[in-house]
């Protein structure tokens, strides 16, 4: 499996590939890749013919105070991995080949505006622009992403639509560990203590999915249950939590399917997000 | 040659196209086709096994208080032009199979700013929001602009260029009315007395053509000189004349090619443009 720099070697394969009239897939990620992108790529890898993943950390979604920086790295352990779930080729390009005096940007109104948004102002925008890049660059028949980002993979599937990009958006579930932590990049930034307290993020979420479960219908006693069970851990601060649909992302008073309920919450100073959907 | 009114159509037809191996050329428009379009039309069908025209006035590259409503269409008229100009199919969708509360646009910092860009601010978003969405429902192999739009020329190549569409966009010169007036479907705006008047942009064009073949190198002095011509003119009224680089569209002191010296000037409530390119 071959790894590939530039923007026209990635367009020459995947047109070769077309031209046998194979179908491709696009597995859109920042590196560093865990289970939770094995899974993405293993579905990609079922459903198409050739599987491209990227693998760019995008300054452009990353704010002046986010951690663009000192985010993992580590191309060589994603190369093994993507060989050994079935990827055909990984583009991991420079900065420089992504955006050479760029002035272009895709951006979304609304959705992009809450939940991550509201404290991740440039997040979406550059999310959008660096999938829109990806997108015509391999011209794929299909892209995966996870629902980790939820509002991500609204914002994507809402983009697809508005711009016509002809491919197909797969959402797939969100890989956890065994104790509930969901599967994340940013994880190895926590020390042994902060790593024990992220898991209030999944144990409050339980707490609101069997509240629902239960019958309870108003979203704010649940959204209070969830932030009482995180207010418990002293190493957690809430970004936010919230209850909203899940196509509009506008906030819920009674519980409705579908819908999202998503949280933010900083572990010491590791910001993690975690949700569950019911449909 | 048929009208074709929705997007899945469209893609259908191109499919078709494409799987027989065959190029396809776009040429958007807004409609109200004239031998300027007729030119970019001939001039695709000779580079294409396929044509299609989009014929569409897209409302939201249209300010609040300008011509969106008065602006002139006539497709049956539009589709003989394209008949004889030997296009393959019309593509002339409503507005709302274009923008089902779409969120989406695509922008662009810098250069769609100045010039046109300094009286019509959300303009070029508007395009390159409806050309973004036109490229990825054709997926053309080439795209045909006017460079009596030189600003939006330069934009949608930047857009391509920034957003990695694999699209040849191919500009076309200007053509003319006898007397010199560029041609545009708001001429048809004009009375007989505006008509003359509209005379004065064409004519102070070839005075700074003139001067540049006759060595003037100070931009200050040609552009005083244009708009002094452009000042005889009572029913004329200035919007903007400039001289700047073909690239940045950046401010020209000396005169340095590229360059694109270019204007917008009101003849009684009708604002036209028009502009010569050094190369």
């Amino acid at each position: 499996m071959q790894i590939v720099k530039t923007i026209d070697e990635v367009r020459k394969t995947v047109k070769a590939w077309k031209k046998e009239g194979l179908t491709v897939g696009l597995v859109p990620t920042m590196g560093y890749l865990h289970e939770g992108h094995k899974s993405l790529i293993e579905r990609a890898v079922k459903e198409n013919d050739r599987v491209v993943v990227s693998d760019f950390v995008n300054p452009t979604q990353f704010g002046p105070n986010e951690d663009f920086e000192s985010y993992p790295r580590d191309i060589n352990a994603d190369a093994k991995l993507c060989e050994s779930a079935g990827a055909s080729i990984i583009f991991n390009p420079e900065a420089d080949e992504m955006y050479d005096n760029a002035l272009t940007f895709v951006d979304m109104n609304k959705i992009t505006k809450v939940l991550c948004g509201k404290t991740r102002p440039i997040h979406f925008s550059g999310v959008c622009t660096v999938v829109s890049k990806l997108f015509n660059i391999v011209q794929p028949d299909r892209a995966y992403f996870g629902q980790k980002d939820a509002q991500q993979l609204c914002v994507i599937k809402k983009m697809v639509k508005d711009l016509n990009f002809d491919i197909e958006i797969v959402g797939c579930p969100i890989i956890r560990e065994n104790d509930g932590l969901a599967k994340s990049s940013r994880n190895t930034y926590l020390n042994a203590d902060e790593r024990k307290a992220a898991l209030c993020l999944s144990r409050s979420l339980e707490i609101g999915k069997k509240m629902i479960a239960d019958g309870e219908t108003d979203v704010k006693t649940i959204i209070l249950a969830i932030k009482a069970e995180i207010g418990k851990e002293p190493l957690a601060k809430i970004d936010y939590v919230e209850m909203v649909d899940f196509n509009q992302l506008e906030t819920l008073e009674k519980v409705q399917k579908p819908l999202l309920c998503a949280m933010a919450v900083y572990i010491g100073k590791t910001r993690l997000i975690d949700n569950f959907i019911m449909e």
